[in-house]
């Protein structure tokens, strides 16, 4: 039997950084697993089924839904977006850590399905730097911005639903931060029962070896 | 208000590294407060009365442990060894890191006296490295060395009742590891309450101004 790995969450207002910070984080440790989204939007040039998304027509999508078959799941203008569950929880099972990168609301029904996830809040310094990051992206209508910070303030107070809070004044320090979030998980006892009973038998077997010379 | 610090206990069976850990610890981080432990034994060339230790008459400190003034103590052959506890708590209360390196049986004492702080305990990896580790030290005589390695089977056990588990394979991993079990403690939600909410002010006034324009 292995230890179970861990679903680690990084979430937090839009433009806090989340993207950049996992980027990041992703480049250090190669050994974190990529969940693979659904999505019933069309593929665009050069994204590969499976690899870039689960291409899913809304059909079976309504249907993955009523089996409660994803983690979390949004319709974002007319596209259904969507974290498959079974091909987390395996990866997790297995002993891998899974990072997934999500939006508070995504985030929240993440920890309703699935609790003993490892769940991360990144906080952008100040909302007037929220608010630079955001127009700068320039990806955005100045409508959807708008929209979105009057979001933070409500989102802000979600922030006590979390296992830990990262803010991200300097992403060096933010990245550290997370890495370090993973790397304490991954020593925390409860997930190293049988690591334990391994170096304890190890010891037990020298032990009477010791005693027999 | 400041949030509370953290008390962060570094213990595991002699010869397990724990002391090499924390002083690598300490060089990284030289924001982490000492504690200075109280002794009955006399002190030797050099030591310092309030830095190396409080040196204290075997009286004083048999009053100090009836009035529960210690976190933890221990009578080593003819002497005594204690932590106060006022010293420590108060650190920790104005939001400082105190790091303590002690054996299983203080740790143990600490843990029934202040749970909240965090435990971590330091595995050699094999008991044939341990025990090469102790003698290749050569500052103690092989019955010392052979009661030792007998208590560390009945040691392990106890590992259970910690919060993370290192095992130091190789010191900078190990030195890494219990980096980031501070770090990430640091990060906890609990931990951040008064500074969310000072963000999550600073979010509400900005966003008023905000509406003002």
């Amino acid at each position: 039997m292995t230890d179970e790995g861990i679903l680690l969450v990084v979430s937090g207002p839009s433009g806090a950084g989340k993207g950049t910070i996992c980027n990041a984080l992703r480049k250090l440790h190669p050994e974190i697993c990529y969940s693979v989204s659904a999505t019933t939007r069309a593929p665009r040039t050069g994204e590969i089924d499976g690899v870039s998304y689960f291409f899913t027509g809304e059909q079976k999508f309504r249907e993955m839904i009523k089996a409660d078959a994803f983690l979390e799941y949004a319709k974002v203008y007319d596209n259904y977006y969507g974290t498959p569950k079974k091909q987390v929880l395996d990866l997790v099972a297995q002993g891998h850590t899974v990072l997934l990168e999500i939006d508070i609301q995504g985030a929240m029904q993440v920890k309703s399905k699935y609790p003993q996830g490892i769940f991360v809040y990144i906080v952008p310094p100040s909302l007037a730097e929220l608010s630079y990051r955001l127009y700068t992206r320039d990806t955005d209508s100045k409508e959807v911005i708008r929209r979105r910070l009057e979001k933070v303030t409500d989102e802000l107070a979600l922030a006590h639903q979390y296992d830990y809070i990262v803010v991200n004044d300097e992403l060096p320090d933010a990245v550290d931060k997370v890495r370090a979030i993973m790397m304490a998980e991954r020593c925390k006892l409860a997930r190293n029962r049988e690591r334990i009973n391994t170096v304890f038998k190890k010891y037990i077997c020298e032990e009477v070896h010791h005693h027999d010379d």
